[in-house]
């Protein structure tokens, strides 16, 4: 009942790993189905070389376990709270990637410098406000959805498909769990990129907004004119 | 008809991945046929396994798809604009590599330090001045080729095979699109070298006129001994 | 007699070069059989190419080779150190990861700036003092363990898996060999990210005590709820 | 008559790039006959994938090719330079390594902070003058090889295997070349480390002169106790 779920989900994870997002275990990918209204996810602290699409478990909108022997991510409610305030995503991965996590432990935005950038995101990739004692000591993995919730109030998900979790490590989201992937690599690449232009000149200002607007929209919305007509 | 030029461009476009220089789709290299005026370019938003020499597109020099049942890449009027007025060149290469593109990101030239460098360049390697909003708005691919040949007015495109778009990244070229590749190469290399240098020297000078001269004329022109006798 | 920490030394050891923390033969690593009061360890000097568990050296807690035709490491007194001074660890992997061992040299602890580090430990991982010119003259390697045993005696050694001996380089430790490999990637990592938010933010500030808390707590001790049910 | 040193220079060729040394073709590696006076080197400008024991070419101490029908690598002068000054050396490399590169580019010798470096150096890696402007007119590479032999005047070239060439990139040797190519790695990742270590610390002091001591003897010289007895 949930074959494409998991092996989405599967196909997911495993690549986090192989595109060098992922050290260890830090990090997870779900896939959702908005029929069922249910996603499946990685197990908590299973090696990626044992993940298969049977052992990832299935979590419908209210937290329950609908299918799985195993405990989901321990980021399960954050992945939860995404799912129910972006209605137009199908997946969200979570990785602790070096140089984003850099930025994310700095809390600091990733600005946008150029054109890898803008292909991406329509402006900087943002960082959420540090969490409170209070939120931490409650029900956290939830809270870390609502700080993230909070930050897009006034973004559009599909426009700024990733934000940094201050302290923590980004998050992305996409169409597909596989667009959130690419999404991913493409958020380690720009912060990497970022840094050694912050080196380079400590006040570089963001890209000019028209340079921004034509390499965003050329990849998105109705006049998009970049890849194969679909 | 176009066997050797579309063979010659499909294994420039998987060579990117293999050496490191492109991360998701983020780049395309196309190889010339001078005698019929066309050039063979990467499908765009293909993914680099789906390559092979059939599905590259055959373009001429109007910017008319002679054979290919794909869109070219979106970037194939800046190549166009380079084949037109570089007539030297055999192929050209564009790149998001990591450290060239932190450099055109702050609008900085990579300033020539060392032997490493003066081997493939007789200069630093020129950054284009910033593009108007008139010139994104219009024809923003071929304007992209304009600021680049603009910025060669005064230097020979053999003696700069590169150049950085300002806050994009490198285009590269050579005789053939193989040795387009390899300066590709070399400008990410050279790039990560130049930062570090200058994290060490943030005001080093660049190399001595008369080291430059030893270097690139050892390996260019009428008095080069290196390599062997073709 | 000594087949399970024969397998467990070894594929400690073999483990290192894979996962990037090892050039050459700068690293090793010892697994302990409490009952019998001895370890296993790496032979020095020998390539990583070259191991087996036939290899691997037996020592017992007074020095003694027990088994073996080959020297052991010159760390193995630094390694008894440890085993005879943290009871409860099974396992000491000891590298010279890159950027663990830059702060290392320059005598520094490494912060703990985010979550991927709080999962790991309670707090910064600690550097040592330096050796007196009479410890390094004396006993050099059992000194050495000498050191970290000092910096540790208000520390709980599996709350802070890792030191930084100064000048230096990492040593970390586990309740088994395994988890102290484990510990060596989590501590380049984090070292990594560390340097890129201290390039960021060079004044930036330790994680707020309560996330801290929440991190490493969720991870160890009897509230954890990371992972699978053991 | 030359099998034992084509087979070692091959071997150390081939090593540089799956050491990730060298990019392209920047680099070479020989291995000196001292009975015959004549030396194994690579031919110029050749792909590392083309090599073969067979097309190393043989010269001797007065520069002539004694074997080959290639042209040995450009750089043979000043390998040749250093068998004649250095007699106690069985083999060289030269890279182009990135970190290191950016050292030689600045002018910087590497200093030495910590026992990595002291494993392998007795001091800093040295960095030679620049090369005077008829130094580069004349006979360019032998010259290189006579600012190398310079700098050496008061140094033993087994206490520091090897030099960085002003503006230009490191040299190594060892008793082999296989030593010699162990030490160009480990060149490498010392120069990584000190790069991270100044980031952290501008002002770093050098390594204390008893502990390189300790390390340094530790592992060469009459009183070594690393490594199996020969």
């Amino acid at each position: 009942m949930y074959t494409e779920i998991r092996r989405e989900a599967y196909e997911a994870n495993i690549a986090l790993p192989k595109q060098g997002l992922i050290n260890l275990t830090f990090g997870n990918a779900s896939a959702v189905d908005r029929d069922r209204a249910v996603f499946a996810i990685k197990p908590s602290g299973v090696d990626y070389a044992d993940l298969t699409p049977g052992n990832m478990v299935i979590v419908d909108f209210e937290g329950n376990i609908v299918e799985g022997n195993l405990r989901p991510s321990s980021d399960t409610p954050t992945h939860r709270r995404l799912f129910l305030a972006f209605e137009e995503i199908g997946g969200v991965v979570h990785t602790h990637s070096t140089r984003a996590t850099a930025f994310a432990q700095a809390g600091r935005a990733i600005p946008n410098f150029g054109t890898t950038h803008a292909d991406y995101f329509y402006g900087e990739i943002p960082v959420t406000r540090k969490m409170t004692p209070e939120e931490i000591a409650s029900a956290y993995e939830w809270e870390t959805g609502n700080v993230i919730v909070e930050r897009f109030k006034d973004l559009n998900p599909l426009d700024f498909p990733a934000v940094l979790v201050n302290r923590h490590a980004p998050f992305t989201w996409g169409k597909t769990v596989a667009k959130a992937v690419e999404v991913a690599v493409a958020v380690e690449c720009i912060a990497d990129m970022a840094l050694s232009s912050l080196q380079l000149e400590p006040g570089l200002k963001p890209i000019e907004q028209e340079l921004l607007d034509k390499h965003f929209l050329r990849k998105h919305g109705a006049t998009a004119y970049y890849g194969q007509p679909e």
